[in-house]
């Protein structure tokens, strides 16, 4: 009886061990087929890769407040290209910068954070990000010139995108340690946010329609802020 | 008491008629006030009216997967232009008629439907509003070069845009009457929807992630396929 009882409890034990196993296997290939980034994400990085690398390219990247800038329009120069992807986040620059530095671009205009804190991550967790952004593309690419731009305001005036518009404290602290970062690098940093904000410390009511992203008045704003930077 | 009797029953009409009055002029400023199309669709038309007119501009005209590609990069181009705007339909295209035509554009890529067709239009209705955004270019603008593009097939072997991806046969029925109005306009019509389907009917697997919208090899195949027609 006794026998029989420790049969049966070490094929229990095993049985337990097996199960263990099989669900730390599961878990394993659900974590490899679960995709990081949104479909959208995917595609537009597909769109990037498949277009030819050229000399002197001006690059523009970040998220969907970079992507809804027709720069090269904007400027009228074809060596600028436009390497916004909406939704975008440190994390996801930092998964696509290959195709960023591979064609050793001249310039880079950088301005990403902004869903980071939406999604609730700290401004420590994405400055260390954004410093692992600019190492890489250092090291890639060293002839690079980075343009480190401020994060923008935002203005919770607006009934939309609300776990980005509440982040103005936030993103104030985020803007003051990048500029800490970008001069660590010797970098130039760009001060957008003092140009987009008004009195109250939003994004200025005439540059928006949705108190996150930029209508075309924004845009010319931002050109006309940059323009110094591009020639 | 009949006179009293007729007096409240003169009232009673009278309120029922004041009730219809106010309700109706309620319903009216509802309609004035409610934005026809999304924030979205707003924020890109604004940007795209800023944005300067030059001579002999091309312009891509459509939703989403005209948006999606980058036509002045692809094509080393800088006089081609960008005018998609995701989740577009061809009201929409109407409501934004004027920023296409006041440069007197030299070519216009049109790629317009599927989205009226996934909000449940009917074909005919579809057609009604594309031959009046034909009628309108020509008018505005009689000597612009306007290529009549086909809806692109979908995929529905995909998880995504269900409302799209299931409107497999309304999109042959539409491209059959689009090619119609096309070659009654004496316009080019581009059928590239033979050279994105698969042998199941369906949006070839290599050009899409998600059935509807096209990645990087998507936009390669468009390219070769229209090229004839930019230079």
């Amino acid at each position: 009886m006794v026998a029989l009882n420790k049969l049966i409890k070490e094929k229990f034990v095993f049985l337990l061990y097996f199960i263990c196993v099989c669900t730390f296997i599961q878990a394993q290939s659900a974590q490899i087929d679960k995709p990081k980034f949104k479909r959208h994400y995917y595609i537009k990085k597909s769109v990037y890769e498949a277009l030819p690398n050229t000399n002197d390219e001006i690059l523009f990247v970040g998220n969907s407040i970079t992507a809804g800038g027709k720069w090269a329009e904007l400027f009228n120069d074809l060596r600028i290209k436009n390497r916004g992807i909406s939704g975008d986040v440190t994390e996801g620059i930092l998964f696509r910068l290959d195709e960023i530095t591979e064609s050793k671009p001249l310039k880079i205009f950088l301005m990403i954070g902004v869903n980071d804190l939406s999604y609730g991550l700290s401004v420590d967790s994405v400055l260390q990000n954004y410093k692992r952004i600019l190492e890489n593309i250092l090291k890639d690419s060293p002839n690079t010139k980075i343009y480190v731009q401020s994060v923008l305001p935002v203005n919770d005036n607006f009934d939309y995108f609300k776990n980005h518009t509440n982040k103005g404290e936030l993103i104030l602290e985020l803007n003051r340690k990048i500029k800490l970062l970008a001069e660590k690098f010797n970098l130039v940093y760009i001060d957008l946010f003092s140009f987009f904000v008004n009195e109250q410390g939003k994004l200025k009511e005439e540059c928006t329609f949705d108190g996150l992203h930029l209508n075309g008045q924004g845009y010319l704003l931002w050109k006309s802020t940059i323009e110094k930077y591009i020639h």
